[in-house]
């Protein structure tokens, strides 16, 4: 893993996926102290970062092989990112998602022409033996979330944007806060800054009692999360970061930062408030740590990756009109 | 008014206002039957469009008429797009607002450094009687919202955006749905497009009920609205076309198009679930004029132009829920 795989795919993804601008307000600058720069993933095709990955992964792969189709297990927007890039190579996709996933993110996946097959999570099933009994026989290319190489290379690609949109910004040292689950993405960004903006460093960012990257960091050790659901900060929940990821992280990374959840939904209201985008509870972590950690961040300017937007109406509904 | 003046201004708003990008869904496609090019200004600084003509304006003023300070009488959006381009070129401004404008935009308005001014506008007072009162003795300049052909040449620089985005897109011809209200953004994309873009064409969007612009391209002459207040779509709500913007829009514009309330509110919900972007009511009517109206549109494609997403939380909740 290294950065010639994320620049390889950056080739790979130029003309298909977006490069989402930096967006910034006065107002966020005020309650943050600093400069506050946001990298809005949630404008990336599917909503999230992860159609970088899931293109790249797809991208990659020998002709013959992809042909065959991928399979993917996710609670949503992986699974989003991988079933778009799939389509769009014109090859099936097939989708194992736990039966409490957003109903949004299920629908998506679903239309996106993916064949989704749910397992009741809670219930003990193991998605690894649903996905093997379907993609038995089919010899389908399995698609990690994060501890594939192919996939930190795509979600790298953040990393190389962010390089150079805040070195246009005049922001050339400080700290880049990334909601952080399994650490694909904070882990491609951090190899893509050390190579083009080393004055600026990746943190990951994680919700209270899911801070399994976070102690990871400290301890020097893979440590894992108690839970595994029962967040609103979906997105980003995972048993624990990976072991592609993690030594990446552990040499690059700055300590990780750990919000609430009310933390996190204030942040998406100021979002909608004061940037106009949508984010969901996971992937304004970030940004919360942006906003309400400021005694914990370095710089005169800091960069907040929302990672994803894809919440239900409801969800944020209630966010925006109780943090108004 | 002409290209050059747009050209001009796009110099001058170049590192100062944002490059929005051009977004898309294949969700939105399918609703539509045609691609969807969605241009979000609701991204831009202060969350419309307005910034641009708001930056134009005070930035082409000579210096010792600058520095005395601008007037603005606005509902919101242009109040907003003044104030932070008079406070980043270190001018005095003061806007004069209606008292039921959204709190929201009244607030930002303050914030951004402008003196604010309230008129009663159901209780009969004059805005400019009360505009002239503070401004008497100050020589402040005025900056009209629409009427004003520095304005109208910053707004324009969306339409030199348009085209070039459309090609990067192979978007050589079709329509270009803006939501209008006294016609400086379209006017200013239609003479933009009529030099850079000939096969795309400028349409005016408006609410059931303050269609003036529509009427006024059926009669050739300009139209009034018998209403002034009492829209969702405050944004854009005008008495008329101005004098300046009118005969533009007669001699490149298309045919206007209509949308009730209940069209805008349901695409600012698929703008939130599909794109992840926030969009006020005013600001929603071209998207819905695209999805909603597909049998009034021409070509294979069309761009809609989201021109703003100062909206309060309230109103955005009931949208997003309502139409999930």
């Amino acid at each position: 893993m290294n950065i010639d795989m994320i620049r390889a795919a950056a080739k790979r993804l130029n003309g298909h996926a977006r490069r989402t601008p930096l967006l910034t307000s006065p107002f966020l600058d005020d309650i943050a102290g600093r400069r506050v720069l946001v990298k809005p993933e949630c404008l990336q095709h599917t909503g999230s970062f992860k159609f970088r990955g899931g293109w790249s992964a797809v991208s990659a792969l020998d002709p013959e092989t992809r042909k065959r189709g991928v399979i993917a297990y996710s609670s949503g927007n992986h699974a989003q990112g991988v079933a778009l890039a799939a389509a769009r190579h014109g090859i099936p996709s097939v989708i194992v998602m736990p039966t409490d996933a957003p109903r949004l993110k299920i629908e998506n996946t679903r239309a996106l022409g993916a064949e989704v097959v749910l397992y009741d999570r809670a219930g003990g099933e193991s998605r690894e033996d649903v996905g093997n009994a379907i993609a038995a026989g089919r010899d389908l290319t399995l698609i990690r979330p994060y501890d594939e190489p192919q996939v930190i290379a795509g979600q790298g690609t953040t990393g190389l944007e962010i390089a150079a949109q805040a070195h246009a910004e005049g922001v050339e040292a400080g700290d880049v806060l990334v909601c952080c689950g399994g650490g694909g993405l904070t882990s491609g960004i951090a190899l893509a800054l050390e190579a083009e903006a080393p004055g600026l460093r990746a943190r990951p960012c994680e919700p209270e009692g899911f801070d399994d990257t976070a102690r990871s960091l400290i301890s020097g050790r893979i440590q894992t999360n108690s839970r595994q659901s029962g967040s609103l900060c979906d997105a980003i929940i995972t048993p624990a970061p990976g072991e592609i990821t993690f030594p990446i992280m552990a040499r690059l990374c700055g300590p990780g930062l750990v919000v609430t959840e009310e933390q996190a939904l204030r942040a998406m209201a100021l979002a909608f408030k004061r940037l106009k985008i949508v984010v969901e509870p996971g992937g304004a972590v970030a940004l919360a740590a942006a906003l309400f950690h400021g005694q914990d961040i370095q710089g005169e300017a800091v960069v907040a990756v929302c990672t994803g937007g894809n919440v239900d109406a409801d969800v944020f509904a209630a966010a925006v009109t109780r943090y108004d």
